[in-house]
């Protein structure tokens, strides 16, 4: 894939965006399997981690975190899974997930093959605190990094 | 798992030591299918990345890039993945992968479905360069956090 030719995380912002800076936007990707699954996207084209300067990897690694802190906080999951992968779509992001001992993939990674069907109730209980979540991210990323 | 308690990454070093320092340490893992696979393992059993305190994030991190930048210097891989799981092993530790497009998950994940058998004769080139990466590792590690 050239340089942001085609990409989709150039063409769309690749979810629904919860707050967008200068440099990087945080979005709630839309996942039936995998509630609250957040990422962080650098806005221009890069594609690995260490292509940022030493200060945009300060930053970037700061905001991963405090969504990772936001979900622990609010959501409380089992286990948070941190990647920034990019095979496919090699546009630099970082997915932050909170995992649940009763999600499809437990304990294997979110790419791995599904272990059992979702608990639909658990999984409703997480969508209904989604709103009250991205509220907590929103507010969290404006305080540390500005904006609205 | 309680804390420590029956952790392989408590009870072993996880894999072939390149580099130890005070507060964590960076391995060699070895598996037939993911060739130059590294890891960056803390020492004390903490579980998520946000247990560390920021300085310690900043050297967790610090690591994990210049692992990537030395494999990318010494390998030229297509990609980098990064990631943090810890669902089966929760003792916080880093993923440096080197990806190629030739490799037996390429595009997917390292914990998904192979897509294809491995490539024999491009995976000795991979390991026979393996000392010099591991040399070219721990000087960058000496350097930047001391020892040896």
């Amino acid at each position: 894939m050239p340089n942001g030719t085609n990409c989709p995380l150039c063409d769309t912002d690749g979810g629904r965006v919860i707050w967008r800076g200068a440099e990087f936007r945080l979005i709630r990707a839309d996942d039936a399997l995998l509630p609250a699954l957040y990422r962080i996207v650098w806005n221009a084209h890069l594609t690995e981690f260490s292509d940022l300067s030493a200060l945009q990897r300060l930053s970037c690694m700061d905001a991963v975190v405090l969504v990772e802190q936001t979900l622990r906080a609010t959501l409380a999951p089992d286990k948070i899974n941190l990647a920034s992968l990019g095979n496919v779509v090699p546009h630099l992001h970082w997915h932050v997930m909170p995992r649940w001992r009763w999600d499809a993939y437990w304990p294997q990674s979110a790419w791995s093959a599904a272990q059992r069907t979702m608990d639909d109730a658990r999984l409703a209980r997480v969508n209904a605190l989604l709103p009250e979540v991205d509220a907590a991210l929103l507010r969290a990323f404006a305080r540390r990094f500005g904006g609205t």
